[in-house]
């Protein structure tokens, strides 16, 4: 089977944030677009999938000359995620693909971070059909996500897997509750997504019938789960929205903490806290 | 007077590093070069400078097009800092010019950091010759700046002053202790670049005599300081050379530490270190 891979990274606003640098265990910098890259394709492996396009904004191309074996494809104009997504319409063609939102960032709870994508994959090769990635969210952080409700289903390993019957885009408290309710979570948490979804061709022939009629992917997604059985499932591991407040921040603490220079990040954080 | 200013971008290691977002006060992201900008041109004040130049990479006029009124100046080829400075001969003419490096980050100890740029300008101004703004900095990091001896001066004000007699581009902690010794500092202490100086026009006349002659600013420096007197001073803040190990980390750390949300910032890192 042909996977191919698209990173979404159009949006005005996270024009920065593909550029941000992030230091790994060894304190070198790696760009946010780098990192993306090496979750598909890790160093020293065998890449996760066999293609890869970033949807970049036009003009962007002199920036992401750095990046090797990637197609780089420029949205002319930025009228949203959904249309961003649909720029790589003629790169996957009739094949699944893997899609990434370019301003996350992901960590394993345990192993590198190429581990969760290898997991959503395991899950699609199993499943064959759409599987979305989410993550238990507190209720406090809604209004940045979209959010699924769903039923749970066996699963062959520790990895919770729901069929989803509702998707909603930024769902309000009121909304999440009525309608978003998964049983086995913790009160006041909901699914929302991790920014990782494996799609089958049905979601570009969906997009192919109305091309801007689907305001965001949550919508598509909601129409999807009524033509094919579409699943969501917990990876063990975190992501964090890079766009949100303090969101960089957060991420760059959680890689120097997690790794072998988390002594002197303790020392460097304790210096500036005595100021 | 008429005073220009010209913050140097264009090495290619740097490329990233002025594009990176710090988070402001209000958790309000901010790039590199936007920061560096209202180091010369704070908000709702009367600009610091008359007019502004950046040196960026060639082709990465685009990047920077989010400021106003800024002159970009592409390098062709990234030959070294000094010749990235001696782009902005034609700019600043013949008048002095105020030059920082875009690689560092500034913090005043009290207030907000264009009141450093405002120190180093009123000293300029009283002393009217060449002036660097210097940092006492631990002997392990020589490796990362250039460094003054020199003899103290007078100073009207609680800033410490310098007649610069020696300047050494990274020195080896041997050839700082033989020649950089300056009486005052704590040992194992020497006076390194802050990143911000203040040029008489002798600079660009030396670069004149023999544009590719001198390898660094460093190298300049010392044979200005033969022909003029050349002033440092330490002024009331920090710099973090983002380019250092976890120097972005740090930067951001100390923004978010030192603003309003220094609660937010240490519950963060709580959350962080207890998974």
């Amino acid at each position: 089977m042909q996977l191919s891979a698209v990173i979404t990274a159009a949006a005005p606003k996270q024009r920065h944030l593909l550029h941000q640098t992030l230091a790994k265990a060894d304190a070198q910098l790696e760009t946010v677009a780098q990192f993306a890259m090496n979750l598909l394709m890790p160093e020293g492996r065998e890449p996760l999938v066999d293609r890869l396009a970033i949807i970049i904004p036009k003009g962007d191309t002199s920036l992401f000359e750095h990046l090797q074996n990637v197609t780089l494809i420029e949205q002319d104009e930025p009228t949203g995620y959904i249309q961003a997504l649909y720029q790589a319409r003629d790169f996957v063609g009739n094949s699944p693909f893997l899609h990434l939102v370019g301003d996350h960032f992901y960590m394993a709870n345990d192993g590198p971070s190429w581990t969760l994508v290898q997991s959503l994959i395991d899950t699609f090769k199993r499943e064959t059909t759409t599987v979305s990635a989410v993550q238990p969210t507190r209720e406090s952080l809604l209004p940045y996500f979209g959010a699924v409700g769903g039923s749970p289903r066996p699963s062959p390993n520790s990895q919770p897997l729901y069929l989803v019957d509702t998707v909603i885009e930024k769902p309000t408290p009121t909304e999440a509750e009525q309608r978003l309710i998964v049983s086995g979570l913790r009160a006041g948490h909901y699914l929302c997504f991790f920014g990782m979804h494996i799609f089958t061709p049905s979601l570009m022939q969906l997009l192919d019938e109305s091309p801007t009629a689907l305001p965001t992917l949550s919508a598509a997604l909601q129409i999807l789960a009524q033509r094919e059985p579409v699943l969501a499932t917990i990876l063990p591991g975190t992501r964090f929205d890079l766009g949100a407040r303090y969101g960089i921040l957060q991420a760059q603490l959680a890689l120097a903490l997690k790794g072998p220079d988390r002594e002197e990040i303790l020392a460097l954080i304790l210096e500036l806290m005595a100021r």
